[in-house]
């Protein structure tokens, strides 16, 4: 098969997207690669078996400076995490057959010039998407975000949004382990029920249906929030702001009620911050990859043990990527969303 | 004179505070009080000499629930801190004639029931009055808001709002000991003097003639900054946030441009938070109480050797509280407000 010259499919940008994105600001092309590595070159070719749908993807299709990541290009291909079998290789690290996850292109094969970026995938006994979500970048911001920056205690009290995506659903179930009293919000009934009965959250909310954010949060925590796993931003962090308690810890994670607007929703409510002593904190999930053995070294016993549930939304291939990726933004995703462009 | 009636000068709040408070919201009353302590009482009677006017005392003003401080008392006395001399004790700690700072009242005589908070002054060769500031609540502000909330480290750019006044005129030197670049806003061309001149900030600008407070930080931090010093909240945060390095800290002291508005003013740019990996922390300078000592320390040595610079904007006479005390929030004062009752 190396060495071959083979057609690939792509999911490529059509232009900068501004406020919502489309399944029409992305085409499918297809084009040819060569199944071998340039003579001389450490880069590794690659067959991409799973996509990560991530809403940090939409930031980068819009045109961006002086940011920590890079704008698509039009024209071309995007990219994001994904889990690959190699198919030829130049880099010592990596051999033919070697299953990894890391940063890849949207298609059915890539060339990956900077391998070093590229996990190896060792333990195959779970299943191989995974590794784009529990057992890869989501996994990694849910575990860096809640410890490493919330230093959970047993007892405290948490309140995730987003609670039933690829970071909040696992978020809630290491605060469960840890022994905190756990609350979701999420945006569908549907939603709500997988968080209170497949990931045992104490309890969650459709926060579509409460008019009144402060009033509901009041309600669900009486006694106030140890620890607000922030997703959404906007509305919902304003009025957390109102329900924390002294002492509170905010993992600001990410903001997607924001990511498609033009002026960001106002928050009135900081005052708290001082008045409370709350300490929020921005993290990006890249600076803690080098603890991802000491992640896995504690997750994976507990999905064998079947004490971490998980739910991934799988669309069939390349094509359905577009509208798989918009979908994070209307929350049509239940759980993880994945790409399924090939199994094996 | 222990033992004796005399009459004793109070400064009254009228009513609870709505909006920016004025002079009439207060008013002066003359009382009569007993010079010694209730048999078997462990309170002190102290004579006030020095009172500090404190933004914070605006939202005890306020009909507060369920806050961190209570509210005032319409129709009692306002207090707040001072230093004060005792002139008799029923507290094995305290002796007729040793000096204390701590909670007063606005009088001309207190009765305070709770002397364990007070701290005795053990120092008496720098003017009394600085233990209503530099050596005493807004020093110890400076000192844990800088230090133990920021972590500062030598070379890295800071920004301090509201810079001339208590606490800001003492972060800044702190951060220039500590070997920053450091910057401060103020609002009038004579605090900018002060900051540059007397307490020699690398620079200062007033941000009352900066009409795009994004555009003049841009220009006075090409490169960013590493702290920000938060004493005002509201428009020049959300122009902070813009102009943060990646792992940037704001120490969260304050936010005095709020304290009066019913409704506060919109901050829309908390992304950054997440995108620059910003540490964003409120403090209370009570719980770090306990690292008086320490404080004193360091501090006492610099301000002998002539190493820390201290303004002070002494009013003269209980009588003039009121408006010293509202004066904070035009910006009236000329560093720290001090109210003298009595020089000894
Ligand atoms: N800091 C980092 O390193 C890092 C790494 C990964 C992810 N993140 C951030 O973490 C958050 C969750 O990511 P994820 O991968 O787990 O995504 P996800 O939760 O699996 O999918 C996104 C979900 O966000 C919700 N949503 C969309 N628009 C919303 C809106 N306007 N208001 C409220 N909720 C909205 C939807 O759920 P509902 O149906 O419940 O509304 C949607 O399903 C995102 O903010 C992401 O950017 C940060
Ligand atoms: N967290 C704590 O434990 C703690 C302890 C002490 C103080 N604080 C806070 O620290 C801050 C500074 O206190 P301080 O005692 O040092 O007071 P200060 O700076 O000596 O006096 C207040 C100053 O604030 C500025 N100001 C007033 N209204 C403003 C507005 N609308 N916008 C911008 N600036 C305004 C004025 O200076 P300009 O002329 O420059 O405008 C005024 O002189 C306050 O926010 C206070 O509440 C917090």
């Amino acid at each position: 098969m190396a060495g071959d010259q083979v057609s690939n499919k792509q999911v490529i940008l059509r232009d900068f997207v501004e406020g919502f994105p489309k399944e029409s600001d992305m085409y499918i092309a297809t084009g040819t690669v060569r199944l071998d590595v340039p003579e001389g070159s450490t880069a590794v070719l690659v067959k991409n078996l799973y996509l990560s749908c991530d809403p940090y993807m939409r930031n980068r299709m819009s045109n961006l400076v002086g940011s920590y990541i890079e704008s698509f290009k039009p024209g071309s291909p995007i990219s994001g995490y994904g889990v690959c079998k190699v198919i030829d290789s130049g880099h010592p690290k990596f051999k033919k057959g070697d299953l990894v996850w890391g940063m890849t292109g949207w298609e059915e094969y890539s060339l990956i010039t900077a391998p070093e970026t590229l996990f190896k995938i060792e333990h195959t006994d779970v299943p191989l998407s995974y590794y784009t979500g529990l057992l890869g970048m989501a996994g990694m911001t849910a575990y860096a975000g809640f410890f490493k920056v919330c230093f959970p205690k047993k007892g405290e009290t948490v309140f995730i949004s987003a609670a039933s995506g690829a970071v909040g659903q696992l978020v809630g179930q290491f605060a469960k382990l840890t022994g905190c009293y756990v609350i979701g919000s999420a945006g569908s009934k549907e939603k709500v029920d997988l968080l209170k009965n497949k990931f045992k959250f104490d309890d969650a909310f459709n926060y579509k249906e409460e008019p009144d954010l402060n009033a509901a949060l009041k309600r669900y925590f009486p006694d106030g929030i140890d620890i607000y796993f922030e997703n959404v931003g906007g509305k919902m962090l304003d009025a957390v702001l109102l329900n924390m308690k002294v002492h509170g810890r905010i993992a600001a994670c990410g903001m997607i009620s924001q990511y498609n607007l033009k002026q960001h929703e106002a928050v009135h409510n900081l005052i708290q911050i001082v008045v409370k002593q709350i300490r929020m904190e921005g993290f990006i999930v890249f600076g803690y990859y080098s603890q991802y053995p000491e992640y896995l070294e504690m997750v994976l016993p507990q999905i064998r043990e079947g004490k971490i549930a998980y739910v991934e939304d799988i669309s069939e291939g390349l094509e359905s990527g577009p509208a798989a990726l918009i979908g994070l933004f209307s929350g049509k995703n239940i759980g993880k969303q994945v790409v399924a462009v090939a199994r094996e």
